[in-house]
């Protein structure tokens, strides 16, 4: 099938050299509509052929959106007189707020999809082999799914490597919250704090695997993610609440010196091993 | 020389590994105080010899201290008698109580010390060949020290290929709490987070990198951490409240819906880019 990809970053480059390197796509057509990312993309040759998106919409049998959840939503109104036959798939953070508002006249043909993996790269150059191998992608929705379109969805998914999880969307944004939205609001906070002290550099020359680790995502792109906050504001500011609840506990355990508790505690958080 | 290690479990295991691979010790002596890891660390062959702390004291050049931090001050009194020309270097990850502990009969001898590297592992078991070679320690107050000491010092850290940054205990407490402890904070604290939720299981079945790293310091041993947190109280409970305003600023922005200070906000944590 031929597969069009709408947006080159770090998620729809890794899913053109995915797609090519498994023989899924006969051709893997690309739309980009900045002309910075257009100039590393052709460098990079990471699609067959780069055509604006009239021409992407004729001859893909999949349109894979691949940019940020506000743009997706911004998206709609060009894909309604799309062909009955083609598949339309996202790939936002965010599922809610995108599948209460995919226009009823393509509901049928756009199988909404989060891919959970990602690293705190962006842009064409980001893109790497294996992204998807191995990792998990939630599709969401797919009552409402022509069954033709949720095959190539399974087709394409499966294709790379990945294994798929079917949930509906307030779900999965509750789950995705706490598995990568809440991290990230907490990434962003502690390298905040640390930037804000009077001499980050020579604090940050004695970072080891613990701050690195923690400090990683805090490195993502603000545009992206400022977008994946606003989409899922309600389930991010519930659960900054109820990891703010464990914060004000452990400092009252150390400032009330009760180390027992406090052992318990960590010994609570250690129980995570036996899942992950 | 004769190294004596006193703990053998991630970080005394390992530098045992590190001090025979590169031939700095002619003799790896080793003091454990657990039956269960005395089994461990003679089936891993991690010393050439368990001794008692007597032949220990006797028998080493430099005796290492790898226990938790607690450990380490109630054990000043059995080195009161430390001949003068053995060095005692203790690994402690708050160095401020340590150092203003030290008895001033041995204080000469005695070489505070930070290597800033570990894993969330513990126990002889979780040794490995390399944790120490690339990294950085701290050493403290070494004016306080014998030449020779500070020498043998030097030698075996140099030697296993660590990169020695000197400071003064108080300023390595900030700094270890900015980039270790406040961390470990949050780590134990997302994972309990998480681990409250009516059924984790199902959440966590979405983990991708960002959660698996922010919380891979949450398997850490609690007794390790609850000494560490004791011993660093000061700082740590002001680097929790750096941090806490942080995420009531996130919280903030994103409840007002206020997303061009949020995407600003995310921007200056970017930062963090050009320094690590």
């Amino acid at each position: 099938m031929n597969i069009g990809i709408v947006g080159l970053g770090l998620m729809g480059g890794s899913l053109a050299k995915a797609v090519k390197r498994y023989g899924i796509a006969k051709k893997v057509l690309g739309y980009i509509n900045n002309e910075k990312n257009k100039k590393d993309v052709l460098e990079l040759k990471l699609v067959d052929e780069i055509v604006d998106l009239e021409t992407l919409k004729k001859e893909s049998d999949v349109i894979i959106l691949a940019v940020p959840v506000d743009a997706i939503i911004e998206m709609f109104p060009s894909f309604l007189d799309i062909d009955e036959k083609t598949t339309i798939i996202d790939m936002g953070s965010t599922k809610e707020y995108i599948v209460k508002n995919i226009p009823e006249e393509i509901r049928e043909n756009f199988v909404p999809a989060h891919p959970m993996t990602g690293t705190e790269k962006s842009g064409p150059k980001a893109a790497i082999d294996d992204l998807y191998e191995g990792k998990t992608v939630v599709l969401c929705n797919l009552e409402k799914n022509g069954n033709t379109h949720v095959n190539k969805a399974f087709r394409i998914f499966q294709g790379i490597g990945m294994r798929i999880v079917v949930m509906d969307a307030d779900e999965h944004d509750v789950h995705a919250c706490f598995m990568s939205h809440l991290p990230h609001a907490i990434s962003f906070s502690l390298a905040n704090t640390v930037m804000s002290h009077e001499d980050p550099k020579s604090i940050i020359a004695l970072a080891a695997g613990g701050f690195k680790d923690m400090s990683r995502i805090a490195k993502s792109s603000p545009r992206m993610w400022t977008d994946i906050f606003k989409q899922n504001r309600k389930n991010l500011l519930s659960s900054i609440d109820l990891f703010e609840e464990h914060m004000k506990k452990v400092r009252k355990m150390v400032e009330d010196e009760n180390y027992e508790e406090l052992e318990k505690w960590m010994a609570k958080a250690n129980t995570l091993h036996e899942i992950l």
